[in-house]
């Protein structure tokens, strides 16, 4: 087990809940109903991530007063005031269990509309429409507003408990990377990489891991681990994430070799991609707009007659792994935003080169606080060869 | 590496295209607008499980001939005919990478717009409302109409190739069971039992895993690791899921005891936890309404003095782990359905029992396919104990 950091509980939920009714009052909202994993733990510290299908399975309904509701899978009868350590929760509701929302419309408006009787304006995100339009019919004088974005808003600038959290995550994830690093061997499969990573990341007592992805040898940009078998000298990256103590993620990506006999100009194009990330790094500041990083990265690779990295160079890191801001190219966002102190987010150039015909890809990824100069690492993880 | 059967991939996929296509004509759609990963795998056979929050990344637009364009973060432009082997999607179109849709609605709703251009009538399932609004302001003439329940039942009845590659991911899931099992020792963790398990998984070659949960006396009916150290006799139970091979899914889970001195009064409950288990197998078989088998289970348990299964009992299994049948009592569940020959469920029966004033949870959950005369397990791990 890693030895996680003991933080002030209580002054984190007590900034998230104060965060959330700021949000509600300037919204002018009387509820929210919330889906998100994200969203009902940030707003609650309620833990609803069973498994990978959980998306659909729970909701929260929250109050002006941050009362909430729970909607769950997990009971069959309705508990009142069921967690003495999260008094705000009110009850917790049950659900159809172990299925897609989509599947039981009717259930699921009966028991939200019971938690929304004195609604006004309710804030949603993310809903089956089937179920929405049941609301809106049933409770005909409630307005139903998007507020998704909105949410995630609220949620770009960290506080400390979260940022020390979110640093372990990124250190245990560090430790899955290094297992994985010293893990592949030839004659291997990228699937065992993949297992020595997981084996670790699930020792160290995280709450669930969130992504495992292998590419080796695919030019295809292709992510996934296929059972391809690592030869000596090969490059691969794998991209691995988890979700650490109290639901705070990890997002990094690592270029591996096997062996020590990589050919020198795959050497090359990885000491250029090392450059490309210290270039985005070093972009990173409160007060850019996060184009401008995106622009950075994909000028300097492009200076060196190396391919762009086809999709967005960052993102924030929270209770999701991928969050706002999008690091990425104004045309390809809503928003350019603007870097802020005290958010955490991950850098992720790509790159790659052919050889012999076939083409590699290269990658790497890690995560930052981004402080009042610049950004600071917290993923510790070694980059290999001369990184 | 499991050596995953060869099916016949033309088959399936001509099969699952053929089931979307009679739908849409029933319904008297023009367009489907696509976001699970599950539906989008069946429809189109585009993976997008990357990780798990990807459940908003993705998107499909299908229209009447089958035509499929895909919406993805990882492509930062238009991709035309990007797949020979999958000819029937003309496009795959970039949106912002490693971000919520809610963060984003604006240009997704650029995007969809322009595939959904000639649309009259639009099958929807879960979606950001913020889209969906300004979908229906962009596309006046458009009517949008939830599917979603509609597109799980189509996928109720398995055919031949789903149910061979549900029982090799149910085969992959037995095996991480038995490893679990096998590294289960006094003085480990929980999560070092789920550790082994996910290795073995992951060693595999599945495509993800999508949970690993493990229950070790915690009474207040929690499923998720907590780093409570195992001891001699002590009961545990875990619950694992992966998508195997082509994505179908196996969700099984397992009661193991630590060592071999358990007490009796525990293996006493265990042996009629297998008991009701049997009970819920015989009584599945086709034509019986799925209220019936949830009735039977807990009627066995309260006959027996002993707490019944506080939610559902069982469900569907294929692309999503937990599909419908939701197989529960009546009052939960929007339908009782009927049971259905060549359909693949989970049978999942839970009690437990006071020692030393500690209430210890025990739970078995076996996936199944249903035969004319009743149901065959796919699922081979053992059930320790005398089971």
């Amino acid at each position: 087990m890693y030895d996680w950091s003991a933080v002030d509980v209580d002054r984190l939920r007590n900034d998230r809940r104060e965060a959330i009714a700021d949000l509600m009052k300037r919204q002018g909202l009387s509820h929210l109903l919330l889906t998100g994993f994200d969203h009902i733990r940030y707003a609650t510290d309620y833990r609803t991530q069973i498994i990978s299908e959980a998306f659909d399975w729970f909701a929260a309904v929250i109050d002006l007063d941050g009362r909430a509701e729970i909607f769950a899978p997990w009971v069959d009868r309705t508990q009142a005031d069921p967690l003495a350590e999260l008094p705000w929760i009110s009850a917790i509701h049950p659900m159809p269990s172990w299925a897609p929302m989509v599947g039981h419309p009717e259930t699921w408006t009966a028991g939200l509309a019971g938690a929304l009787g004195a609604a006004k304006k309710v804030g949603i995100e993310l809903i089956d429409p089937a179920v929405l339009r049941r609301l809106e019919s049933a409770l005909p004088t409630a307005e139903f507003v998007p507020i998704g974005c909105e949410l995630y808003d609220v949620r770009v600038r960290k506080t400390p408990e979260e940022i020390r959290l979110l640093e372990d995550a990124s250190i245990v994830n560090s430790r899955g990377a290094e297992a994985g690093f010293k893990a592949a061997e030839a004659g291997m499969t990228d699937h065992d990489v993949l297992a020595a990573i997981m084996a670790s990341l699930q020792e160290s007592g995280p709450e669930f891991l969130s992504h495992s992805l292998c590419n080796h040898g695919r030019g295809d940009g292709g992510w996934f681990a296929e059972g391809t078998v690592l030869a000596e000298g090969d490059p691969y990256f794998f991209d691995i994430g988890l979700y650490g103590r109290h639901g705070y993620a990890s997002d990094i990506a690592r270029t591996g070799f096997v062996g020590g006999d990589t050919r020198a100009e795959i050497k090359s194009v990885y000491a250029k991609l090392l450059k490309a990330h210290e270039v985005a790094a070093d972009a990173a500041k409160p007060g850019v707009r996060v184009s401008q990083i995106d622009d950075a990265v994909n000028e300097y690779l492009r200076s060196e007659g190396l391919p762009t990295t086809p999709y967005a160079i960052g993102h924030g890191v929270g209770l999701r792994a991928c969050e706002l801001p999008t690091i990425y190219r104004e045309s390809m966002t809503d928003r350019d935003q603007v870097l802020v102190e005290n958010s955490v987010i991950a850098l992720e150039p790509e790159t790659g080169l052919e050889v012999d015909g076939r083409f590699l890809l290269l990658k790497l990824e890690d995560n930052y606080v981004v402080e009042h100069d610049g950004v600071r690492r917290l993923s510790p993880a070694g980059y290999g060869l001369d990184g």
